[in-house]
């Protein structure tokens, strides 16, 4: 179900009122829609609490990537690396809301002054975008 | 051993003669002296391969995390985990030569505005400036 819809800075959000797993679910099913696949996957929430001992709410991170796109942008950019891949963030809040909210790439590599990487970016975020915005 | 040694727009590098999992050892040593663990690793050279059939240099992508300073960025910045963690990329040349190149997250994190967001990222920026240098 949709609630909100935000378009910021850095990323794009949604949130939803709906279980976590079904988001997951859901997240990874719009994604592969749009030609990505998850690489890594970190619980936050866990980390935090192992590493500090310190509560923090539900969070985590989804590394999705599109390979055609992730070869692109490697050709013309040998340390896009350090940006890549795209990241995904679920969190839950105290009332249950979970948001989503993907990374914007033209944002986060807006350093790079690499116009076939921007490019690239540009069509990254139009898929990270619908793909957030359909939950 | 140390060859060339550059500082670009959007991360630090540096390339060394040595071998790969020695390289990698002494990057998670010198790392972790900075308080970082590795979170994540993409065999990218193997995804390429997997996914697309293509041939790609040896490319692999780490995700290193500090969790004291993730802890402070989270609690700033709630959706900061689209740019976490801070990747390191090691890419092997046909000639053997390894460079290893950490994202600056100044760089990464330029479009967000949140003054304790950037001075954390100075200091993080600090430790894995020092961490690729030390290599």
């Amino acid at each position: 179900m949709n609630q909100t819809n935000k378009l910021m800075s850095y990323h794009f959000s949604k949130t939803v009122l709906d279980t976590w797993d079904h988001t997951q679910e859901k997240l990874a099913s719009l994604m592969k829609a749009e030609g990505f696949g998850i690489l890594t996957e970190i619980d936050m929430q866990k980390a935090l609490k192992d590493k500090l001992g310190v509560e923090f709410r539900r969070y985590s991170i989804f590394g999705f990537c599109n390979p055609n796109f992730a070869y692109q942008a490697l050709q013309t950019e040998p340390y896009i690396g350090t940006m890549l891949p795209c990241n995904v963030v679920m969190q839950q809040y105290e009332d249950g809301r979970i948001e989503v909210s993907a990374v914007d790439p033209v944002a986060s590599m807006q350093a790079i002054k690499n116009p076939t990487l921007a490019t690239l970016a540009s069509e990254v975020r139009a898929k990270l975008e619908r793909g957030i915005l359909a939950l």
